[in-house]
């Protein structure tokens, strides 16, 4: 059996968990305290960070990596497109996410409220939230400009980039941090994400001590 | 002709730059004050990052991602092994130096010592070089350990990982910050890729302000 060493709102393994499911690709979910650093799981990523991926009797480590992977060996349905300008596109949007959005927003927020605590690290920085707060507004008017001339973000296609973005969003809206009434079309791309089958166990998560919103879960929103 | 934006001592323009040579794709260097945020750097990449490549009428951004698309249009010779797994093992190690090392080394000392002063910030923060100093030792033996077991650090050929590598530790002998001595192995490997054509242009380098030292462009070290 394939097992996946997560913690539920991290975005980075969301994002895993979206391919791996929209590929049916079955896998068991075990939650790992990352942060403590425990010497069994250190023989797994020496980097002590989360995903981890142990699949085929392989241990795959870096969400970008591990996703480029699966769909190395498991091409269908494809998260990629063929031609190589549109993967450059799609990688580069990922990047955007996994980097720009991470470290502007992500990192601001989820991080502040929610892993700070979990890790017994002290109370959100409030110039943090702040900033957090402020910035997602930026991404989510380029998410709309990009959804303007796009089916989907890096093309007509549903791609990883999709995925990376729902991944980030999707952990943010677990806190209600994500202003849907900001921009109607980006609003339109995650209920049409958030409807899809692969999308299910996100949706189920439970974080003990962080209750999610109503409307989290609701395709309705 | 193409062209790449970059900084001289950025080690994800270095990585790209490396890719270029390698494959003999001969590319116009044009310096980018990126942090100046100037309209038409924006247009290019709205991430305001460099490196960003101009390439056959397009405009690439995100070192991973441009790597890869040099990789996919210009396959000879290869970067990248074809085998699945062992193209994963390439990958994560491009983040372990571009995401790990870049923020427990190369984001401390460069940054400090470099970046802020060209960049009108101040003075470099010393709890911050301190940091770096001391945890380039642990990198430097974990490189070692690779490559006593590997020829090259992903593997018994050379990849990006190389590359990515070689690139942030040449920034930072650029500024004297590598202890060559620490291990026997890591800088037999170092002498090893300075000595290819692709690396000449970087051993060129002069940063105005920053004379390099007599060792850094020296082959025999």
């Amino acid at each position: 059996m394939n097992r996946l060493f997560h913690v539920p709102l991290s975005p980075f393994c969301r994002k895993v968990r979206l391919s791996l499911a929209e590929k049916r690709i079955e896998v068991e979910l075990v939650e790992e305290r990352y942060w403590e650093q425990e010497p069994d799981f250190l023989r797994r990523n020496p980097a002590g960070k989360v995903p981890v991926l142990k699949m085929g009797g392989n241990t795959l480590a870096e969400s970008g990596p591990i996703c480029e992977y699966i769909e190395e060996v498991h091409p269908e349905p494809p998260l990629m497109p063929r031609e190589p300008l549109a993967r450059h596109e799609v990688r580069r949007l990922v990047m955007w996410f996994d980097d720009k959005f991470h470290h502007e927003v992500t990192s601001k927020l989820l991080y502040e409220r929610v892993n700070k605590k979990i890790m017994g690290m002290g109370y959100p920085e409030s110039k943090n939230v702040k900033m957090g707060a402020q910035k997602i507004k930026y991404h989510l008017d380029y998410m709309g400009w990009l959804l303007d001339q796009r089916r989907w973000l890096a093309g007509d296609v549903m791609t990883l980039a999709d995925f990376a973005a729902a991944a980030h969003l999707s952990s943010l809206d677990y806190i209600s941090d994500v202003d849907w009434n900001r921009n109607a079309t980006v609003k339109d791309w995650y209920a049409k994400i958030k409807s899809r089958p692969a999308f299910r166990s996100i949706l189920a998560d439970q974080v003990p001590g962080f209750p999610p919103p109503q409307h989290y879960a609701d395709l309705d929103f």
